[in-house]
């Protein structure tokens, strides 16, 4: 027999608790302890439904955005987290695994639910509509948040230079040039108080 | 001068990174750490949106039902978590706490924001409302499964008895008939199988 509807859901649902054993690069603030993937999940779409005024243009799917960060990295699962700053290799090998369990997670899903998780997540990677160009730009305020409440020990640990957080967080102008200009007076004051450092 | 509408947004969304470091009742399953309680917050985000169509009624308003569930547990920044088992003693001084934390909490975003955030924890806490109804089934059934995962564990550490589950998740069927049915197969499932005792 088929599993049913609601035997599906709770195989994907029950799945899902490992996203609480993948470990990210940031510390929880005050500690020393490494957020968890399911953690920064849950932060990032509280940030995006506060921060959503910010947004530009401001006439965004809200909806569409809060579930893009809900599931973004539920590929994690299986695939792991991998440093952005890492190496273009290791950024292609995490692509394969992303996809390969994008196909078997949300295969769990019954068949016209699995495909509007997996549309979702495919516009978060694609990065060209408003609202995912603003999930990925909170996607990327977050860390950079709390790695400046963490006084730079996450960047510092990942030998992270002033140059690599300009670079792989300036796309978060595209979707917000109000946020932009906030992380940007962040990451001077990071340079000014010596948690950010132009080279190691 | 006043901080900015983005300083003040900003100054919540740090507070919540503190939600990771308050430690829930039930274990990541297949492990003995603690699910912390921003982990059980997207946990109930992700389960509210795909097991929507279960709820009674099924019209619902989806966004309210997943942004009450976002921040149903934010006032333990400042409280902790209490077992829901707990005495009544214990419920009440804990109920106290989060009145305050809640006070403070939301008082720190701008004025026109802090009071829609407000108004969502109490319509949660009430349970009045379809939405909230539903948003509390969620909220129950989350443990449920994860203690079944974990082969009741954690109802032994707190010498939780079949009775007490039966009495404090009842309410899941205010919310939704079908998945309190499938939460009492699961209670029933876990008796047989040894999970779950009647008495200690």
């Amino acid at each position: 027999m088929d599993p049913s509807r609601l035997e599906q859901q709770l195989a994907f649902i029950k799945e899902l608790d490992r996203l609480k054993l993948v470990q990210r690069k940031s510390f929880v603030s005050g500690t020393r302890r490494l957020e968890t993937s399911a953690e920064h999940s849950w932060h990032v779409a509280m940030m995006a439904w506060l921060l959503l005024e910010h947004a530009a243009p401001r006439e965004l799917d809200a909806d569409r955005v809060l579930k893009m960060l809900l599931l973004h990295d539920v590929v994690e699962i299986d695939a792991g987290d991998t440093l952005l700053y890492a190496e273009a290799d290791a950024q292609r090998a995490q692509r394969e695994r992303e996809l390969a369990a994008a196909d078997r997670l949300f295969g769990l899903l019954p068949e016209d639910q699995g495909p509007i998780l997996r549309a979702l997540w495919d516009e978060f990677e694609a990065r060209e509509t408003p609202e995912a160009k603003f999930a990925a730009a909170i996607d990327r305020l977050q860390p950079l948040l709390l790695n400046f409440m963490g006084e730079g020990a996450a960047w510092r640990r990942h030998a992270v230079t002033v140059q690599d957080v300009y670079e792989k967080n300036r796309h978060i102008a595209e979707g917000s040039p109000e946020l932009w200009a906030a992380a940007e007076q962040l990451i001077e004051l990071a340079v000014s108080r010596g948690y950010l450092k132009h080279e190691f």
